[in-house]
């Protein structure tokens, strides 16, 4: 098989970003060697511009683009438009790491847009276009035979998506339970083990696990965007964040936490899609689930998500880094996947 | 997309082939609306023959193949040859259900080598052709440019396998465990809960769940023959069953027995694979593992696999029916998976 040059544009350089650089450049040679491809890093933006290159942005070039720096490299343009880039180089895959806004979706539903009316396959860790316009993007993605790929988007290093679309394909999937956010999952842990709430909260802020305003986390509505994500492209619904149900873990009710005390017991955050008659109902709930259930075990920052289906039974995957890095490791799983089957 | 046709031939009738029979026209018109295939059953072998028709074989045409009706089954040839039906329909997917030999591989090794030749897709669950000859046949399909897919050969309907190559795929495999056989994990777990070994296999065997001789399982052959399967294809090794270290359930010694009864831990079957410096382990070995362990939760005929990987953490995935029709619905979703991504 004859080596394939892969164009690569990077739009957002936060941790997520900045951990994908990193990993394209110490995982060059294995994927050249194993997937015949060369990934070539053709365009990095941020707020601003962007470093644009005829030959492959090195991970050095980027590092030096700290605002001080900017001026200073050579790589640097000010102003840089993604049509300019997307125009001049011959289309590969466009990365997008730009922060979620999931309200809008933007600024990252216009580079999606962009990317795939302009022929480039299109791998995302931002939920915000997907929570936004999922059908729409399915819809470009499908005219234009491009990819749009977004584990990173949906619970990163655990497959759960890939689980769904193609390990259980041809199965009728009757419904889905997820933990689906590290930060509150670790959370109810540590409280399992004797923590308040607040003591918690602090201890996984500490540890970086936590944002500085953990609302998004603690309030489920992390958990009910992957949700969404996922039963929307695995199960083919239409589902809408207002439609859903969603509780978080800041104000557990106290018969709850008794209950979950109990010997063989655990409080979960579980998003949760099921089906009755033909009506789909999904949410966001706290829930205490017994040594039996798939996903007893899962404890800390770890995720995980079973699917119970008609033919095989019920599936659980669970694990998968909860960090930057497992962002980046499922970004460039994407991309060796749509090289692996897609010929164009 | 338009509609597509994919002539399918089934070797082999016992209860895997059986189910598949039954799967197939249960979901035709589901795969025919999601994926856009047609899939046509053309040809069912079995010992003395097969059905062989220019139209599409339905289930009740197989029903009928009993041993009084075969003679007065219009669609049966005695003495039909594999070769023939290969030349005089277009190449689709040929579906490799008899029975796994370990030591020849044979009947399969030849079906699979044929089907390949001949420019057909092979999916199977039959181990005996892999556990033999692996890298030719890998071989064979790279040469070809045919897909050779055997998720109903390595765990069924728990996608070891899937998650192993494509979900993982550019992180770097480190170890890897897994129960993988579900009439050992099912005694054990009996034995954990008070039954002596003779008791729990004899309740097995009652149930349908151990075979009356149950050696390969209880001995750990079919535990290594899956690891073996999984460590070859997915971390690109090259193991022989020779190689491996297998111990079986029978005989237990005595402190894991007490070791494994102390509260949070649990004894296991797993097949392992590791890593030290360059050199790879694998064995298949009685092992306790505590709470923390992600196979822990996986009792009765449940089966499991765990990867731990540089980039991505530890994976792991846990159910999938172990019986013929998780075994059916994973062969059916390995020809899905073909077409949704081979366009030849």
């Amino acid at each position: 098989m004859g080596k394939r040059t892969v164009n690569i544009v990077l739009m957002g350089l936060g941790n997520v970003g900045k951990a994908f650089v990193q990993l394209l450049e110490e995982k060059a040679e294995r994927v050249r060697q194993q997937f015949c491809l060369d990934l070539c890093l053709r365009a990095v933006f941020k707020s601003g511009g962007g470093l644009f290159s005829a030959s492959p942005i090195r991970q050095k070039d980027v590092y030096e683009m700290s605002a001080a720096g900017l001026a200073r490299n050579p790589l640097w343009r000010p102003g840089l438009a993604l049509d300019t880039v997307l125009h001049e180089v011959e289309p590969g895959v466009m990365v997008e790491c730009t922060f979620s806004d999931l309200k809008t979706g933007e600024p990252g539903l216009r580079h999606v847009r962009t990317a795939l009316e302009n022929g480039w396959h299109v791998v995302t860790a931002n939920k915000g276009p997907l929570a936004v316009d999922f059908k729409g993007l399915k819809e470009i993605a499908g005219r234009t035979c491009r990819a749009l790929r977004f584990s990173g988007a949906a619970a990163a290093a655990l497959p759960a998506l890939d689980v769904g679309l193609y390990s259980l394909a041809g199965t009728d999937i009757l419904s889905m339970e997820g933990i689906l956010n590290g930060t509150s999952n670790y959370i109810l842990t540590r409280m399992a083990q004797g923590s308040g709430y607040s003591e918690a909260l602090r201890e996984a802020q500490a540890k970086g696990i936590a944002e500085p305003d953990p609302s998004l986390d603690v309030e489920g509505w992390d958990t009910a965007v992957k949700l969404l994500l996922l039963a929307n492209a695995v199960m083919g619904l239409d589902l809408c964040l207002k439609d859903m149900k969603v509780e978080g873990i800041k104000a557990i009710p106290s018969e709850l936490l008794s209950e979950a005390k109990k010997e063989g017991q655990a409080l979960k955050l579980l998003g949760k899609v099921s089906r009755e008659n033909e009506e789909f109902k999904a949410g966001v709930f706290l829930s205490v689930i017994n040594r039996s259930h798939p996903l007893f075990g899962v404890n800390g920052t770890n995720k995980g998500v079973t699917y119970s289906t008609d033919g095989m039974g019920v599936v659980t995957v669970t694990g998968g880094k909860s960090d930057p890095c497992g962002a980046a490791a499922a970004l460039l799983k994407d991309i060796i996947n749509i090289y692996r089957w897609n010929k164009n």
